[in-house]
């Protein structure tokens, strides 16, 4: 399938020789490097003019039956590909196919202009070649870096500064945030609100601690869709550059997290709680409050991290434990289900 | 509890007589056809002039102390009743009561008009008798069926199309859709952003993945307050006729749904991962990515799917595994967790 | 660190033996009532002229190491505290410490006025001193108390009536409800939408339900950003004086919740069921629907509640056991998880 036209406009077409090239990839012998291609689409879907990809085994069928003109491939399986289909060999196909679909579909550059009903507050500063969208909202004091796009109803709330290229779409807000460059928010993200700062007292009550602190978010951090990220209660909320958060994430106040996480959609991590550097959390993981994660940390979907993760650990299972200590208690677990099983 | 008339206005009154005939039920001996209600209740808060509904077991001693002038029932049910409240039997009470709660106080059909506030470009269609909200917007060649509300805030991105009669509701936002008839986005559903698409690099390092597909939807599918459907990266993500997503759903991108399914509050169903018909996700249900859930399978709350699941299978559990090998293990689990179980 | 001026304002100064006043608490001998401090911190940022606190053992290195001018502490801390650092001892010093954060930085007050982009239906009424912020949108009838403050985008519908002191905060909506004072509407909650009311039908298929009912919010009640409160479907959906529902949480039609609960991030309650007072749900909590939770229970984290529990006991796991149980479960698993443990 190719990208729909109206949503990506026309491809930019690539000829087959440009593309090895960019790759650093030898073409086979006997190919044309003067083909030219319009687009990248699926195995299943690909057509003559198109590049498709296979990394996965679990793809080779699809491989076998593709009209697809080119692929990218590991070694092993471009003698699979069929006699039409140009088959380039490397070490990382899915990785190429990424770059070479953004070849023909580059992210547009944003519009410059200010919508004419966006309130700009008079002491916010707006960087050269902003796109700023209908409606959006920006208050006193803050600034947005140059090359940025607001979409139609972003709100910044007074004294933020978000960095160069900064997309802030549709219906995001962010308030008390000091943000890097290129960095993302997707529709209806939520950005420095206050945090959940209750102190229970002697009764079982509670109270409301002040947040006083801020978000801080590196270069290029991503916050999906509906994701939430509060500001720190006596310290800030600090996400490392090139971190990306997908959909409907929670991060809770005073949150530390170190460069290249991936914390994936409807994952949670509770207050004060410490990740390294590129760790990842699969989704709908929950990390306890005042917890430390090393780096290269890995949490299995689901799984309810208790206790500190030490670096380089994969962990799985909700308590969480060592990944093969929890894949065998499931096991035995699966064997207590089992009608012959006897009574443990 | 009557409807309040301030939020869903005057209720239209309905005889005894003609309610029966629209469920096609005979009134019992000695009921009086000419009764007028007035609108629908539990059992617990219903008065004379309203009707209620009993199905489960488990309302029976409110049947036998409700006020209500008539009550809903299965046939074995009906003489539980007190004596000043008709039962009517029938083999399907809740249904037959949402049916009639409906008539009382039909869904009230848009006010035609464009609110002058809203953005609409010039170059987009809005159709017959839609209602558009305050500060809604509506991007360039857009098209909205007729017969469509927007509601305030409403933010509908270039090249979407509605079909008609759908309702797209305060702070809803979509990009990269193509909706059927009657589907309706509940306040702050997110449709058609880029989906959470990374490629890892050799190094553990991670690149984007253009996400160059669309979100197509089917006539009367709904998604839920807050829920994010992501647009697919290569391929389409498709929601089929009917089905029904609640609020903070998470759907991946390239995911694909057939008709009728129903995932409820919070479930999250990761990328290119498919489901047949008619299937049930319960609330907090995750499903991994790029596996096959065949048509009416069922999945209990909070189980995390890991592998493919037969049609009509029913599985709890995280991990997921059938739903009788589920129960028996958490059975003997819970043997383990008293004090007097031997050490396994 | 100190709170940045730019989000806070300048802090208030405060003398050490007005803060010791306030606390109903006496300065350990030697120490000068006359001294200022300037502001809260963290044992490790705090500076001479802040206080910070110490509770948990956890943090006694830290304490020893401040350089704060002042700490809050449990009596037997105070000798730990290095001599340059006033050790206030008492029996709740994280309470302390959020009160007295609140004197150097308290909560800014509306600043009266409606923004001109604001669209104010006619019938509806603001009370005084409210702030209303750009493209807030009030529907036709609603209600707003005084000293109330709406954010950018805020959209109340129709017939809503909220109490004095609210704050309805960037992109938060309401609709068919009816709030107290002082409630708190974070950014993007969503409170009053349908619920999701379906029923089936015996061929599987379903109906929707007409939700009739409202949101009853009491006083001071927090939902926090992108939560989402269903209204009833032919009952109200009640959130008691005073209960804090955390970012992303799910609460679904015709729930009721006692006061003073705390329902921690992404925790989800199904339809018709009821919490007592000051219950506890922690985070990723699921709790099924038609269930009744009495007071003070409180829920682990990532528990999945399927049935009954009594007041003032403490459940944990998935499903939901009486902690003890289901940390001995845990426990037995573990052991079964071992690669020395025989086959049960």
């Amino acid at each position: 399938m190719a990208a729909d036209p109206r949503f990506f406009g026309p491809p930019r077409p690539q000829s087959l020789g440009a593309i090895a090239a960019l790759l650093g990839v030898v073409l086979p012998e006997g190919a044309d490097g003067a083909m030219v291609f319009t687009g990248t689409a699926t195995l299943r879907a690909a057509t003559a003019d198109q590049i498709s990809f296979i990394e996965s085994r679990r793809y080779l069928p699809a491989l076998r039956d593709t009209a697809a003109g080119a692929v990218f491939c590991l070694p092993e399986q471009a003698a699979l590909a069929p006699p039409h289909c140009v088959a380039l060999a490397m070490a990382a196909p899915q990785l190429a196919f990424a770059r070479v679909a953004a070849l023909f579909h580059p992210v547009p550059p944003p519009r410059p202009g200010i919508h004419p009903t966006a309130v700009i507050d008079p002491t916010a500063e707006i960087g050269a070649e902003c796109e700023i969208g209908p409606y959006a909202v920006v208050g006193e004091g803050a600034r947005i870096g140059d090359g940025s796009l607001l979409g139609a109803h972003a709100a910044i709330g007074p004294w933020c500064v978000f960095g160069r290229g900064c997309r802030i779409l549709t219906h995001a807000s962010a308030s008390h945030t000091l943000a890097g460059d290129g960095v993302v928010l997707h529709p209806g993200a939520r950005v420095g609100q206050e945090g959940f700062g209750l102190v229970f007292t002697a009764e079982g009550r509670f109270e409301t601690a002040p947040q006083l602190g801020r978000v801080l978010l590196g270069d290029r951090v991503e916050v999906g869709a509906n994701a939430c990220i509060d500001r720190g209660g006596q310290q800030d909320t600090v996400i490392g550059a090139g971190s990306r958060i997908d959909n409907l994430v929670q991060v809770a106040h005073n949150v530390t997290m170190g460069k290249g996480c991936v914390i994936v959609g409807q994952a949670g991590i509770a207050g004060s709680t410490t990740l390294g550097d590129y760790v990842t959390l699969a989704g709908q993981v929950g990390v306890a409050g005042h917890l430390n994660l090393g780096s290269k940390v890995r949490v299995g979907a689901q799984a309810g991290v208790m206790s500190d993760v030490p670096a380089g650990q994969d962990v799985l299972g909700s308590p969480a434990w060592p990944a093969r200590d929890t894949l065998r208690a499931f096991a035995r677990l699966r064997q207590l289900g089992q009608p012959t099983a006897k009574k443990a």
